[in-house]
Parts: C-alpha cells; structure tokens; sequence
C-alpha cells in the first residue's frame, strides 16, 4: 500500500495578502549572503527559480519575458549603444539580451552581491551564460557609488534591481537618476524595471517622479511576468530625448527573440489608460 | 495578550503544480448548482471574487481587463454590431462592456447556469450592472444548442466559457464553431477567451484550429490577467474577412475604459514570438 506523495510547495507572499506557489521538487541552494538570502529550487511548472529574501527573481520558463523587454526597448531606442551598464541583476540575463546588440563593445554589470552571480553561474547556466561574453565585465560594488565615478562613460544603463527595499533602496532615488543623467554620454539612455502597475502603482510613480527632473522624456511600458506580483510587470525608459517609437526591424530581427520584436516596440507605447493615470 | 489574527486564505490550484492564494475576509456564498459549484469571497487584495469549480472566474479589482479585451476588440472590428450573442459571461461582466456600444439594438446572454447569473446580480452588481439594460435578454440555455437554432441572427458571438472541462467543453470544438458562422450574419465577427499562452498552449491551438475551417481570418491577441493561471490571457477572434488593425479612435474613446483603446487594439497584433509559435 502507497501513501501519497509529499506536498512539496515553494511559496512567495506577494505583498501581504496574496501568495503565489509552486510545486517544487527540490531545494538546490540556500545560503544568507553579506546582503540577503539567496535561494534555488526546482520546481515543476517554471524549471529551476531563484529568490533574493523570499521574493522570486527569476525562473527559467519566464525569464526571458522580463530580460528582453528590460533590454532591448532602451538599446533599440539607442542608434548605436556601444558602451553599456547594468546595474543589479547578478543573474546575468540583462546582460545577456545586451550581448545581443553587435554594436556593444564593454558591457558593465554592477551586482553588488558577488554571491548572486556565483550561484546564478552554478545554478541558471542559461541564463547566466551572458556573463562569458568577452565583452563583459562584472563588478561586484555598490552600483549608486560606480554611477558617480564614471561620468561621462555609458550610452545605457538599465537597473534591474530587486524591490525598494532592502540592497536597492537608494535605486529609487532622484539623486540616483541624477547620478545617471551625469554618468550616461550625449544622447544616452536610462531604463528601469518599475514594479507592478496592478499592485504596486506608488512605485510606478515614484521611479517616474525620481527620473522626471533629469529626464525629461520617460516611457512607461508593460509586460505579463507570471512569477512577478500580479503576472503584470512595468518599466520605465527615460531619456533626453523622444524616445523613438519605430526602430529597425532588421535589427530587431537579428536578436533572436521570444517576446521582443520590432512590433512589440511599438506595441509598448499604447499605455493602458489605467496604467497612464499612474504617472499622470 | 493577544494572539494572532485567523489566517484566513481562498487558494486556487492552476493545472497541478502552482497555486495562487488571496486572503480573504469572509465567504459571502458558496452553493452546488446543477452544474458547478459556486462560491464568492471577499479578498483583501482583490475585492470580490467568483470561483466556479474553484477555479477563479471574476475578481473586482482585475475583470476590466478581461471583459474590456473580451468584447471591445471584435465589437469594434465591426462596423456596425447591432445583434449582439455572449455565450457563458453569466456574471455579466461581458455584457457590461457590449452595451457600451451605442449600435447595439439587442444583446443576447446564453448563460446555462441560472444561478451564476442569480449570484453576481446579488454579490457582484457592478460587474452584473449591465444585465439591466433594456437591450439584454438573459437566457439560461445551453450554448451550443441556442447557437444551432439561431442562424444568420447575430454581428458578434462573444465565447465567454470557462476552462475547456465541465460544462463549457462543446465550446471548442470545431462543430460550435461551424455553428456560430452560421448564427453570424454577412460580415460577421467571433471571438473566444483561449486560455494562457504560457500554461495552455495547447488550448490556444485548440480554438484557433477549431475556427479554421469556419473563419479564414483569425487573430490571436494577450492580455495580463492577474487572477488567471500565469497572469497572462489569450483571445481569439475569427472572421470571414480580415479583421482591422485600426479602428476609430472616436468610437473606441466613446467606451469609456480602463484598458482598452483604439491604440491597445493596433497594439493587440503584435504578437510575441513565443505565441505566435503556438499556432504555426
């Protein structure tokens, strides 16, 4: 006679009052870095998920939603980004959506968590397998700190932080923005990811209200996310000038792409009404 | 002393291996029909919330998405939609956004459970509000049969079903679909919730195949939907003739909405890589 099988569940309290969970088959890493608890498990429906202090970062079905629309809508928007940072996002997909772009020649990733990219190399090799393009190099500093001492220096900067709260507190702030207007060169390009236009609306506005005084055009765009609170995800580009709606579709085309194509680009820019009055 | 307050949670399994919960404040009804089983919960995080068979159906805080992409789309992609069929929709929410069309003369709700219908007009009203227009007649019918009995009648069949088990399985096969080109008159437009493009690809293929042979036109378009398995929601609409990209901007601001314009709709055929994959 056979008992069931356990009930292993990995679970996210998305805010306080909403929990997302998935079956899980096992526990692959767990440790307490100098700055949160890093965590790996397996799980059925979305393949192997990484969790930065208990709230889900990455998992290998969904991830490239995230990556791709993070990425290629400001380094599209770019003529020629050739000089690139990313600041957070030790995971290494940033990174390697931005690899992607023949025009890039140094790309930045500033984690200030040396542990996340070491168990992303381990655990997420896919997605972590950006960080070996020679053109990458990895820093592992206080990415509001490296923004003030590289002015002048970048065509793109994309923040792919965790919460706002926490490590990535000051990547909120308009003096961080501030720092990135100084630290990007003529004609460069700023991109966030901006939480949840469903649940997290005092966010969207905050990181628009933080980029407005040294940006003075921003697009908020949108993308589904499953694993991210409310399967509805934000970002926001800001830029000294318009940012462009139609880009290449050659080189849109040459990205290998599962979300993000050149009719994608133009699709963000019909911002729900919704989602506009957010920032309005 | 105090002790901590009950934890009170509702929990949806989506497919088998990921579970998305909502706390709650209290069930305001549960019931067994004749043909599902019917509960509502007030959530903290969501508002109101309607199960069926436990699977959630309607949220307060979430519907307008779902029902403004359900209807809007194929009601604007005709020109003049004055007969008006949802099949399912019993809680209303579908009907609501039709009736914001000022060419509708009658919209026929072909709901099989009296007491869906019955329960949203007492604990749902606003999503139910539309039932009262003097343009809608609420049927409690099967669909499928109604559809059979009904030719060349309607501008637009709405399938609001829900997931392909249970009651609403006749939805999607390629026979119904025969049926509602027949119940359409010339010009005529269909359109069908398919499911998730992340978690149901198989489904998406399902009514996308089974429109073929009836509408040689067909345009599968997402939305997020965070209540839904995956946050992320498929339609499809199928017509005779090939469905407008642009539709006009007047009509569309007429409606009054929170998610869907005339801009969302061009935005609609953008369709990631990653999907259009599912119906090749």
């Amino acid at each position: 006679m056979s008992r069931p099988p356990m009930e292993l569940w990995i679970e996210e309290i998305q805010g306080k009052d909403v929990r997302l969970g998935l079956r899980a088959k096992t526990v692959l890493h767990r440790e307490v870095s100098e700055f949160q608890e890093i965590l790996v498990v397996d799980t059925l429906s979305y393949g192997r998920a990484l969790f930065l202090d208990g709230t889900f970062q990455v998992t290998e079905k969904d991830e490239f939603v995230y990556h791709e629309m993070l990425a290629h809508l400001p380094m599209m928007s770019h003529p020629s980004p050739r000089r690139v940072l990313v600041i957070g996002g030790g995971d290494g997909g940033t990174i390697r959506e931005v690899v992607k772009h023949k025009e890039v020649e140094e790309a930045v990733l500033c984690e200030i968590d040396p542990r996340v990219t070491a168990v992303c190399r381990e655990y997420l090799p896919e997605v972590a397998s950006g960080l070996a393009d020679p053109r990458v190099r990895v820093l592992h500093e206080d990415g509001v700190s490296y923004i003030k001492e590289h002015k002048n220096s970048f065509d793109v900067i994309l923040v792919d932080s965790t919460d706002p709260v926490g490590p990535a507190v000051g990547l909120y702030s308009p003096e961080f923005y501030a720092a990135c207007k100084e630290a990007l060169r003529a004609g460069g390009i700023v991109c966030a990811q901006s939480e949840s236009p469903f649940v997290n609306g005092d966010v969207v506005r905050r990181v628009s209200q933080s980029m407005q005084s040294s940006f003075p055009h921003r697009l908020l765009y949108l993308s589904p996310l499953p694993t991210y609170p409310s399967g509805f995800w934000s970002f926001t580009a800001g830029a000294g000038q318009p940012l462009p709606r139609e880009v290449s579709k050659e080189r849109a085309a040459a990205l290998a792409t599962r979300y993000y194509t050149a009719e994608v680009h133009e699709a963000a820019f019909a911002l729900p009404p919704f989602a506009a009055a957010l920032i309005e």
